[in-house]
């Protein structure tokens, strides 16, 4: 966590001071002026919607839903929602509010707020930050997508020791329709990939429908080829199955081409956001860091709750979590009372380098400027900074 | 209001698009910038506060507690309030979480949300960006205060054919105090200068002790020297009084001498937030806008609610209504597929010059990518941009 804390504040929730504010306001201009630079647009996206407009998501995803805090509207008397996410904003944006057609980038940076921290330790209101794609299923964008997530995480400073996972929900949908399961199995077989409970898998897989399959698939979820060794033709040939697997082996073997020094790692049975997501997932771990840096996929078809189902993908990162633990050096220069033109026109000079000078108040002195670095003096009839 | 609206939208409440949200975001850097060189530090507040976190100026100040949103924190059971204004907030870190000995400023940029429109076709999301001071009681530290609040819309080219409006509580305050007037009184008396109402004052103030000067009050409120010659003497030996006058006289002759061509207007009843305010007040007006671009006063004491009182001044306005009908065409370079090093060094060369360059995806040609401005092309081998 790396804001201060106060006994004031709700538990998950944090003043960024000047130190850190400083940081992390840099590197929310950094990365917004880098997603310009490939094409994605800002927009702001309003704090409170009416909850419908919210719940794109949450249709299918009912964590997002909890997730998210709830008003009455005195001027309406329905019910709004704090935004939790900013993706189904995005997607309003790009179905009704700005509709263009072909393909539109956007981006965005803005608090969001969560009921509940959303894991160990970490806090209620991200600032997050994030790039969407609308209007191209081409795998040309998810592509893009997690080039520019990986460059963005470059263009930061954090991308020494970073590793990218890829996944995909196409290959355990495509094999659950394939084999024809229901929802209570879908979801106990979800939840077995989920804790990599490979014995327990074996004994669930055992009477399965193509369980040899599913089994597999856990197996070697994170080696293609070993997959494609152990799968059965017959899911090969289900068109849904081929499309996915091969967009997560074209993905990774162009991906890799420009970043030939990063490790990608495969996991075809990683399902946290399954329900939400339609295609690829990508995510960018740190070293020592359990949560990761970045994170996104394909989810398709959110739209069409603002009526323009477009093909979407897209990532977002918390830009407090980038910046966990950096602070800067705040530099102030003290300058003395007075109002000759020479002291201003130096007082100027000194802002126009973009440094903080503080001109002292009534009966201020130095000693009343809290943290002061540096000093205007006037030596032998010039004004000059001098370290205090 | 500057802000595209769909119908999905609550009422004031607004998505910005890219065209707008690159002068606003463009706003917010120039003026974060400007408030560092002056000394004024960021800071980042959260969303959502303890209810009572939120109220040190809703004690005195019920309109802020209506304007709150209110929700159920689901950690604690308590109540939480949705921020309507940051100030309260710069004021609990200035006692508790950042408490530095000698003079304190600190600056901010955030959305803050009201239940309600605080103003004729307004919105309920304003953007507010301010600066405060604290630890200071000195004049000085009001004429620095208003200078900053110049600067800062002169450094965004918003200050042609502004005008400044000084007024003080205090003036009203003590001749209220030192003629013993009811609360009832008072509150009829402030009714009657907000509306200006000159010959009703006349008649109110016939049978009311001091009521001469209660009546010149209003009828010389914009004129100090009139004022100094039609009230009693008896009201300027009164040492609140004196000195509530001469902050007027002196803000108003120093920020002139600083400010030749600026017209100022003096208004000692003007008592818009007099419950919230405890000294000088300072709002400026743009031609043909009702409400002011920026304004702000004197608040000592806030910082009581959390512990340590303190003297305090400080001035916000809403980048949205500052940047108001400002749009920027956006730039947008095409270029074609290709892996090759030629192409890809090109696309490099012109994001580093800051343009956003879009790579086709897919079988996306020129006319997929919407409102493009220029393209990447081969001539002679040579890539270039031209305009499509």
């Amino acid at each position: 966590m790396p804001i201060s804390e106060t006994w004031l504040l709700p538990d998950g929730v944090a003043d960024v001071l000047p130190e850190q504010a400083q940081v992390i306001e840099a590197l929310r201009r950094e990365a917004l002026d880098f997603l310009a630079t490939r094409g994605y647009q800002l927009v702001y996206t309003p704090f409170i919607e009416y909850i419908e407009s919210l719940s794109s998501l949450s249709e299918s995803n009912q964590d997002l839903d909890l997730a998210t805090f709830k008003v009455i509207d005195q001027l309406s008397g329905r019910l709004l929602g704090v935004r939790a996410d900013m993706t189904p904003q995005v997607a309003r944006i790009d179905a009704h509010v700005h509709p263009v057609e072909g393909v539109a980038r956007y981006c965005y940076a803005g608090t969001v707020l969560h009921t509940k921290p959303q894991g160990f330790n970490t806090t209620r209101a991200p600032l997050q930050l994030g790039a969407e794609l609308f209007g191209s299923d081409s795998i040309d964008a998810d592509v893009e997508m997690v080039d520019v997530m990986l460059s963005l995480l470059q263009t930061a400073g954090l991308a020494d020791g970073i590793h990218l996972d890829l996944g995909h929900v196409g290959l355990f949908r495509s094999l659950v329709a394939h084999a024809g399961l229901s929802k209570a199995v879908e979801r106990q077989l979800s939840d077995l990939y989920q804790r990599k409970a490979l014995p327990e898998l074996a004994e669930f897989t055992q009477e399965l429908k193509f369980g040899a399959d599913f089994y597999n698939l856990g197996r070697y979820a994170s080696d293609l080829d070993a997959l494609q060794a152990n799968l059965s033709a017959e899911i090969f040939e289900n068109p849904e199955f081929k499309q996915a697997f091969d967009a997560v082996k074209q993905t990774q073997s162009e991906i890799q081409a420009r970043w030939p020094a990063l490790h990608i790692g495969i996991d075809v049975v990683e399902l946290r956001s399954y329900h939400y997501h339609t295609g690829l997932m990508y995510a960018v771990y740190a070293p020592n860091r359990a949560a990761p840096l970045a994170q996104g996929g394909r989810y398709d078809g959110i739209g069409q709750h603002f009526g323009r189902a477009r093909p979407a993908t897209g990532f977002s990162c918390d830009l407090y979590a980038l910046c966990a633990g950096q602070f800067k050096q705040i530099q102030k220069v003290v300058a003395p009372k007075g109002t000759d033109k020479a002291l201003l026109d130096a007082i100027a000079d000194v802002r126009a380098q973009g440094l903080s000078v503080i001109q002292l108040l009534g009966n201020d002195d130095l000693k009343s400027v809290p943290n002061a670095t540096h000093q205007l003096v006037n030596v032998a009839g010039e004004w000059k900074v001098e370290a205090v």
